[in-house]
């Protein structure tokens, strides 16, 4: 079957061995997959994050990043056959979406990032069947398909200490950014402050509910927490409690994930913000703590999301609650990846792609 | 009257002109001040400290550096006079312990880093009546002057997200590692890991009731996590919820202070690791946010306390909950200020030393 390979930190379209699903596995044909900015990382930079990972201690997961890869983690997809000793509890013909995962008789394998199992660039793939969630009728199959980058929003909102009280402020509209609006917006969250510099991602921001977008060229979004309620100085914080009074508190969703943003929200945000880190930085970062200190700002930082988050995010698109309508920016074949790839790195070009094998 | 003056970046013992207490202040005599971790910072990068205070928005304070100040905020005072048209609530000779902080009718001095107001380093002081506390009957004074790095503790104590299966691992046993154990045993927490290279450090450390006490130069107290049934990588944590078990959180409380800890912690706690930030670090720190994030860290940075917090501990140190016998190590007066600056850069060489103007 035919695949888009990582080798040789080139993409690259190529033949790979027909799948055999065992026991509880179900082989599927990939119907739409998207790119992930973690993806345009991975392509050059995979064997610098498998060093992060382990000196995370995450130990050595044996997967080589030398070896050929098939990326794709955000798919939708449908079920061609079980394998033997399945449930088959979803027919033939179902189509769904699953966590990036496959169990397998030695360990779960990350789809997308692992040697042994192809991700959603193939045309086929191998899903567990105690993972995969049939999706629901009258969702279509390219919305079906942002799942999964939309569980990481509603993640990363879960991970915030929100209160009736709280303003939000989300710095960076890419897909991670936008993904956090939605779940804020999903939960009838707001005030939501929301930045960017394209104005192809602050229209976006505004679509899926952002109550005010701010180009931080023009203005600082900072300029606006006391407008809303939140006293930025611990002082006046201070003055406010001593008279038994409250005020908003300020939650910060970094979404931007790139060096020298978390010190300049540390600096700029109200002190006591929260700043939920969900932007993936790679690269070795510079704080002053002592700033963070006198300001108790809390950094959390946050990643993935859980089966039950993932499933609540389908349920929410399927029933309109997030609508993503226009987000899906263009579709490509497997021979469009290449290009798909360099087309992403131009934040007014696409909000996201999808890959239809 | 006679003060230990910072003057030059240099601290000499000098004549200060005389305090009038105004309406709503008393005029107090110091009978013992304890020195401070900043205390021995500000001596040489006050300026610094400023700037970084200014970065974080806290606006101009009008304090000025190279203008003369008298240090000492860790401090019991008895009253020897009121200002006109005070309450009197206290009578003369009361003992009393105040958050570092006056009142004036220009704003409030922080005492110890006040250009108008003389901190704890001085023979007399002027305190707000509304913010002394009496000393109980029977709590000595060199003890009720630990009342403010105790409640430092306290503080950070009450930011951790604890819950009755926490375990905590207090990282440094200096002045705020120590608190922080007193904190904890006070409120009946355990398992409690302190580590500290210090051999006296670690002795206080036990004093206070941590109950496993680890030399780093010998063993990695990240070694025990697993035995406390903390499991460390995300993957094992995992497993464990999917099969409806549940383990112990980790909190970790930053007690150093130094650049490089951080980041040290950030790789060797447990995945989804709490990390309070007690210790101030005042120069610029590097991390990895990609590391953090995987694992799901939370640096809590936190500093101060508030007044609530200042008396509860108050009240622990007078009915034995922290038992402090020990831990002043030493004590001076005015003219034995500048060289108990210089003897507590060696660990071993004091835990406390306090200051009897």
């Amino acid at each position: 079957m035919r695949a888009v390979v990582r080798r040789n930190k080139q993409l690259v379209c190529d033949e790979i061995g027909e799948l055999e699903p065992g026991a509880g596995q179900v082989l599927v044909k990939t119907l739409a997959c998207g790119i992930c900015g973690s993806d345009l990382h991975a392509l050059h930079h995979m064997e610098h994050m498998i060093e992060l990972g382990k000196r995370g201690g995450g130990g050595d997961s044996g997967f080589d990043p030398t070896a050929d890869t098939v990326f794709g983690h955000e798919f939708c997809a449908e079920i061609l056959d079980h394998g033997a000793g399945s449930a088959k509890t979803l027919k033939v013909g179902t189509r769904v979406v699953s966590v990036p995962v496959t169990l397998t008789a030695t360990g779960a394998e990350m789809l997308g990032f692992s040697n042994r199992l192809p991700g959603g660039f193939s045309e086929r793939m191998v899903l567990s069947e105690q993972l995969i969630l049939p999706v629901p009728n009258g969702l279509p199959t390219e919305k079906a398909a942002l799942t999964e980058p939309f569980a990481v929003g509603f993640h990363a909102v879960a991970k915030a200490r929100m209160d009736p009280n709280s303003v939000c402020l989300v710095v960076g509209c890419g897909p991670v950014g936008l993904a956090v609006i939605a779940a804020l917006k999903a939960q009838g969250r707001g005030p939501v402050i929301a930045s960017d510099f394209s104005p192809r991602r602050r229209a976006a921001a505004e679509k899926l509910g952002a109550d005010i977008v701010i180009d931080p060229a023009q203005e600082s979004p900072h300029d606006r927490w006391e407008g809303l309620g939140v006293p930025k100085a611990r002082a006046a914080q201070s003055m406010i409690r001593m008279m038994g009074g409250s005020f908003g508190q300020p939650i910060v969703f970094e979404c931007v994930g790139a060096p020298g943003v978390l010190e300049h929200l540390i600096e700029a945000a109200p002190a006591g913000s929260q700043i939920v880190v969900a932007g993936v930085c790679m690269e070795t970062d510079r704080i002053e703590p002592s700033i963070a200190i006198t300001k108790e700002i809390e950094l959390t930082f946050v990643f993935g999301y859980t089966p039950e988050e993932f499933a609540q995010t389908l349920h929410s698109l399927a029933e309109g609650q997030i609508d993503v309508e226009g987000l899906v920016t263009g579709t490509v074949g497997l021979d469009g990846v290449a290009g798909a790839f360099t087309a992403l790195g131009d934040p007014e070009a696409h909000v996201k792609i999808l890959v239809q094998p």
